[in-house]
């Protein structure tokens, strides 16, 4: 193990500037050093500080770019400049991700061992595209994913691959479905051809923009995007799903694909897979089910019981930077259809390729619109390694339990509401003052749909929490999400206190 | 500065497992001090013996899966074990992308600049989707494209943002091309619309595989894009760039766009750009330059010249991970039709939009598949500052130095065949020893085929030095790729002197 061996050979921090400034290739190992243990303390001071600052930086649009100058450096800069400016300029302006308080959108959390990860893989800057360009990219991708996926409880006829985002997971899961459907898109394209009728896509009205996108991106078109109805508990209705069906059949669609949520954003609602799955089986349609956020999860055996069902989708998409305490970028994406992705996304031709499972080889840029990749299975192999099962076992079940807490605090004050269920760690909810005698159930929710807008931006104003809204129903919801590794119970308490506070002030 | 001010308060490494496998929280920041300097002494270790290392792994695909555990981690493991296995696992089974005789495909540099920069990335965990949820990754963003355009000496008609790689640069211009052209694909789709041609794309057959690939994941599909002929430098003929356009025309296709090239892959040909403008002009077609690998050359003013006419481009790619030092990934796209960008790629309604350039406001995901982004600007903006414009153009310079010596080397033995012209950093040769008497064109270009093959895995097998392959015209071409920041000049030598030694003992 290295233990600072060469600490006392390290450069004084003037010697980079010299080697950059002089150089034809890149600092010599003790300055390099140098560069990194400077840099590591800046990180540490931040994140060591990051609860004091304001979670959203107090600033106004546009006022960040005058800071910096308007044409670029043309001589070399000293480290220490260039790091004094980070802190003067970078970390104040930033939306501290990484503050105990924030509890807005899902958070991402930069744990150590996220850090550390990153940090080794930068250093490697593998491009794992080929097996070739990074045999222990591809193949620490196969182990990892394997571990994820026993992690979550499903069979191993799930494969799959790490991409960036949900955006790109459920992009790549729905052109394996414009393939699995017969449309041969990836080759021949969507017009131009007479008798093909628009493929459709089923999603909730609660399901996530992603898909939408992914429909737009795809050729598919937003409007071939059917938002099925959902039940009072934000929940996809299959009787809904399969009546829009039905009528597209008659009306000459091609349905392609449904896509069942497992805790929605806005609400972490759950749509009932099981009969969702018999429509889309009924139809042969391929099911893709967005568990971005809430997958992690299943890694509870007490709550597996949740996700019973999810194991008859064609692909599945799980984020560990979501709620799994890795740095952004990580998403999952989990199929049993690996040659569905591949029809999608190879260029290799068919008398180039190796069979998916039973050639050692595997070159993942088939599966992808991208050729070039990170080797992102390598934080993920250090973080597994790191907390262990256990360890992230114990940090979810206790997100959940403060949640549990926060909603029974929101469930006792009768000046507030919940809104919606909430099975994760994700509590909905808004402030409902009495109003004026006799007010309609309209008139109300438009006076508290106003006052919980003013709540929440005076909430958000005291920098020390961070929470974010959706709606619901129509309604105006402020939303709670915790799962930031750096909270602890004293911070959900505080956001509490602190939306009570702000509320009886708005009164 | 921080100058280790933290040093003597450092926990021992064991302290780091503790908290890890007892807590609920992170590591506190005496233990995140010691386990990011533990990891800082791998990265300069591996770094500092990389040259050491072979640059390809002489190992098995499918070897490498047996050495990890088949489950995943149930407990908490120590950090050292975790560095440790890191050490002995993972670094030596890389293709290692940071020796400096990686000379295949491209080279990817993580500079020191660019470790650091990705370092303090990580620690802060942007997401810069919003504005709101990154107001400094916004905006140094758009301070940061405004450096690298000025830079390479493009205008401030010229906006941007950046993506991960070109592959999805390019399918975001083709996503705007799309919607140019009138199409309204992103709403409406591109199937069952009865008088709709077929969208086609036209770029050379040098042109790289993510613009077919762009088509397929848009749904316009492979087999439209038109691949253009070449002209014995490799270059995009513009006059049967011209002919298919009409012969498309008259066929009832739908021309969208062209993409020119400017350094191709296999050869770093330059396609004529000016004529091809013209041609794309005269239809009204998107021009989309993939300068992805060449664009950082026009920051040198004395190369400029290749570059003159690529600012009639709707859209130019320009990667910094390939030939500026930056660590995967960091693709720029630079454009001057924002707004159609956002029309391919924006959910947000038209009432709720804010205007380009007139609002401070601007939300990066409206222009992008994804949602989720990384805060890329930030470390190029340690990078520029860094190195300076002036440290950058003096490595480009001298790699392009580099390579024309090696060119020249090879034009002057007798033994050795060079493919195609040299403009940048990259030399395309085989081994030429004279054959049988009379053999025809065709005999001698299989026996150079088979031969040249035998001599690629002849010096990859070295471990020296790793090239990589291309057919040119048909014939199978070896490629030498400078651009990795740590090749010095003997590195380059050692390369020509290996080349010849593999190839006088296949003799």
């Amino acid at each position: 193990m290295p233990e600072h061996e060469g600490e006392d050979e390290e450069e004084p921090i003037g010697a980079v500037l010299f080697e950059q400034s002089q150089g034809l290739t890149d600092l010599d190992p003790d300055a390099l050093r140098t560069a990194l243990h400077a840099a590591v303390e800046v990180v540490v001071a931040h994140l060591a500080g990051v609860a004091d600052r304001p979670v959203l930086p107090a600033i106004e649009p546009g006022s960040l770019v005058g800071l910096f100058p308007a044409t670029p450096p043309e001589a070399a800069e000293a480290l220490e400049t260039i790091l004094a400016d980070y802190r003067a300029l970078i970390e104040p302006n930033a939306t501290q991700w990484q503050h105990p308080g924030f509890m807005a959108y899902f958070p991402t959390s930069s744990s150590a061992a996220g850090i550390v990860g990153e940090l080794l893989m930068t250093s490697l800057s593998q491009n794992p595209m080929l097996w070739r360009t990074s045999p222990i990219g591809t193949e620490l991708e196969q182990v990892v994913v394997g571990w994820l996926r026993q992690a979550v409880g499903l069979p191993d006829s799930y494969d799959g691959f790490l991409n960036d985002t949900a955006s790109t997971s459920s992009l790549i899961a729905l052109g394996g479905a414009r393939e699995q459907a017969g449309l041969d898109a990836s080759e021949l394209g969507l017009a131009g051809r007479a008798a093909l009728g628009a493929p459709r896509i089923y999603a909730s009205e609660e399901a996530h923009s992603s898909i939408e996108k992914a429909a737009m991106t795809l050729g598919i078109g937003r409007r071939n995007v059917v938002r099925v109805a959902t039940d009072g508990a934000l929940r996809m209705r299959p009787d809904a799903l399969a009546a829009a069906i039905d009528s597209d059949l008659e009306a000459g669609f091609r349905p392609v694909a449904v896509v069942a949520t497992l805790g929605t954003t806005s609400s972490t609602a759950i749509d009932p897979i099981g009969p969702i799955a018999d429509i889309a089986a009924r139809h042969g349609l391929w099911l893709h089910v967005d568990a971005a956020y809430a997958g992690v999860v299943a890694m509870l055996p007490e709550r597996r019981a949740d996700f019973a069902g999810w194991e008859r989708a064609d692909s599945i998409v799980i984020n560990p930077h979501k709620w799994l305490f890795t740095p952004i970028d990580a998403s999952l994406l989990l199929t049993r259809r690996m040659e569905r992705l591949r029809d999608a996304f190879s260029l290799v031709p068919e008398y180039l390729r190796t069979l998916d499972r039973s050639s050692p080889v595997r070159d993942v840029n088939e599966y992808t619109p991208q050729l070039g990749r990170r080797f992102r299975a390598l934080k993920l192999w250090v973080l597994l390694r790191w907390f262990g099962l256990e360890g992230l076992r114990r940090r979810i079940r206790h997100h959940i339990e403060q949640a549990q807490a926060f909603a029974s605090w929101v469930d006792a004050d009768p000046s507030f509401e919940r809104l919606a269920p909430a099975p994760f760690s994700t509590v909905c909810l808004r402030y409902a003052p009495p109003g004026p005698p006799r007010e309609s159930g309209r008139a109300r929710d438009e006076r508290l749909d106003s006052l919980n807008q003013d709540l929440l931006e005076a909430v958000n104003r005291t920098g020390e929490v961070f929470l974010s809204h959706t709606r619901l129903d129509g309604r105006f919801a402020i939303r709670v999400a915790l799962g930031q590794i750096r909270t602890e119970d004293r911070h959900v308490a505080r956001a509490w206190e602190i939306l009570r506070r702000e509320a009886a002030a708005l009164s």
